[in-house]
């Protein structure tokens, strides 16, 4: 088998990245280790700035997202139960989009499916080959066979855990990471949203986060220390820290329901230098992890999916060198973003063990910040999303 | 003796309390250990905030300032040998006004002497009593005799080793401090400053800036390790090093000579609360430290005294209450001064053993504000001060 890209993972930004190559003319093969029923059931986050929305309509998969995702010109920002209105909108011009990851990635891959793309599911023990050469492969296991694709690029679009970066010799990268001394524990419900809007709160009590995937489907989000067990957490326990945390008035409207999914997921960041090895690049989650405070993950990997979607039609146009561009590009407007997220979660965020100093002056920026057009309006500048790479 | 305030300390905070109080009709008596000479030969910053100007205005002593000060509608921040403009005039509306601290002292103490203030130099050893009862007094050494002044309140203005706050009994006081593992060598020379503008540099080599008092007296400042001593920093080691950590362009122009002063100050953040006990409250250096970066000190210092004057003169009037609310009043901004001072400082200032994501971070931090009208307006409506505490 031969192919011009092949793309290693079918999540979102393995799909969109193949969707917009196949556009462009570039033959293109997906490989995913997983059943497309696994992939759908991943609960990720459901926020899309600008810029994912535009790529998402670009590549032909906005339709069901314009008419079903819910437009948000705003947020709220609670600060020990008082809550601060960020007027997206106003300050920046712009909204953005709630819409589950779920259904993105749905849309996507029927989209796939109805031009033809080529996916090969169930793809096990995925080995990439030659990548500083001028003919790199992968293989794979599939159906018990052992199968391989030759090409001229590959695209690792295959999460923290995946092939591709581990695929890179030791020494070439350089990694940054950031633990948390927490974790968001996690309910989704099928309860109306206790606001229209999205609510991130500071309170003595740990951050929590009030969040949507529909009018009728909730994501509620609470900080808990890393040592918390799910099973510790009845769903009572759960609604009940909740109301603690919330506004009075929000508290008193909260609607509660049994939890279809709960979980905790530990918050970190990361990022790896550079983001490309000879012939592959590394795109999204692969190369890089923002703590969820901002809802910057996916579209981080959308605006990467973006600069590799134009250098990769480049490169297989015949400007070889154009790859060489992919990881300054990206990795400028990753580190904003990253520190965007890193920043947000600092300030929302109960850190034990922070000295009173640090203390008072988080709290004395985020009241600067909320009673200021200009720090109203760098936080809604960011949340919105920077532009994109300039890729010409 | 008897008087309705006695302020402790004769530098500029202690001067300008004292005259705006005397213009209200509080009877004042102002206490300084030094003799006036030892006074006016402090170094220190002279960046001031229109709420300062303002204020010395209203009290009389702007005349000199407003004929013979330096607008400055702007500053440039260095990055790595490049530079970017803070508009502060465009962002803001509003401008600072470079005036050495040395001489709005002398202003101050003219003006005081010219309308009959008394001023006890040379009082040694300050004793505060009874500050928990209706009648404190203030005892001192004079002449080698011992006195004694009755009042109604104390304003302690005798900076961060002054006996005002250590006045104040044990556990009364919450201290939060923080201290940097650098200091700024400062040089000052008649020499015209090698930009109409201040510049704040940051740089591998370190934080550098170029600061000055007047059209042909400059003042530079290097960040260097604690462990330096200035023995060891000839002038023309300092010159050197200024123009390692310049543009290329202003490296080349700067004009150097030979130094009047040089010393290293080590960098703090200091905040005390509350700022008040019983009939005295504390005013600027005597209850907070910032760090230089920003040149907040005095302009925090004013601001105190702003409240200080509002409310003691409230006070003096009958309405015995008002003092309660010093402390919260002044507060709010100094947190969000000092929280201002600590982050800019934090950007500009190269620090050893930081974790290279914290790094990337800041670099991070520093692109996007430079890139972003919001960013440089938080910047600059902090530069340029926020709006003082409301009184009424």
């Amino acid at each position: 088998m031969k192919t011009q890209v092949v793309v290693i993972g079918a999540g979102p930004s393995g799909l969109l990245l193949s969707q917009l190559l196949a556009r462009s003319g570039v033959d293109v093969v997906v490989l995913e280790r997983q059943r497309p029923e696994y992939v759908l059931g991943r609960i990720r986050a459901g926020v899309l700035e600008r810029g994912t929305m535009e790529m998402l309509r670009q590549a032909g998969a906005g339709e069901r997202m314009d008419r079903e995702g819910l437009p948000h010109d705003g947020f709220h920002v609670g600060v020990d139960g008082e809550l601060h209105h960020i007027d997206l909108k106003g300050l920046t011009g712009c909204s953005v989009m709630v819409y589950g990851q779920t259904e993105l990635t749905r849309d996507l891959m029927e989209l796939r499916q109805r031009e033809g793309g080529v996916i090969h599911y169930g793809a096990a023990d995925v080995q990439i080959h030659d990548l500083d050469g001028a003919r790199p492969s992968v293989s794979f296991t599939r159906h018990g066979r052992r199968e391989r694709i030759e090409c001229d690029y590959v695209a690792g679009c295959d999460g923290f855990h995946g092939v591709s970066r581990r695929s890179i010799p030791a020494g070439v990268l350089t990694e940054h990471e950031r633990v948390y001394p927490f974790g968001w524990l996690g309910l989704l419900s099928d309860t109306p949203p206790v606001d229209d809007e999205l609510i991130y709160s500071r309170h003595p009590r740990g951050f929590s986060l009030c969040s949507m995937r529909s009018r009728s489907r909730s994501r509620y989000y609470l900080q808990v220390p890393l040592t918390e067990k799910v099973e510790d957490w009845s769903d009572g326990r759960f609604w009940d820290e909740l109301r603690g945390r919330l506004p009075q008035a929000h508290a008193e409207r909260l609607v509660t329901g049994p939890s279809l999914e709960k979980s905790i997921a530990p918050l970190r960041s990361f990022v790896v230098e550079p983001m490309q090895y000879g012939r592959m690049i590394l795109v999204g989650d692969a190369a890089h992890i923002v703590p969820p405070t901002g809802a910057k993950g996916l579209n981080l990997a959308a605006s990467d999916v973006y600069v590799a979607w134009k250098l990769l039609a480049r490169a297989c146009a015949g400007d070889h060198d154009a790859l060489q561009r992919y990881s300054p590009l990206c990795l400028d407007r990753i580190w904003k973003a990253q520190r965007f997220s890193w920043w947000l979660t600092s300030l929302l965020h109960d850190f034990p063990d922070t000295p009173m100093f640090d203390r008072r002056v988080r709290e004395a920026e985020l009241s600067y910040l909320l009673s200021s057009e200009a720090g109203r309006r760098s936080i809604a500048e960011n949340y919105v999303g920077l532009p994109f790479p300039e890729t010409d």
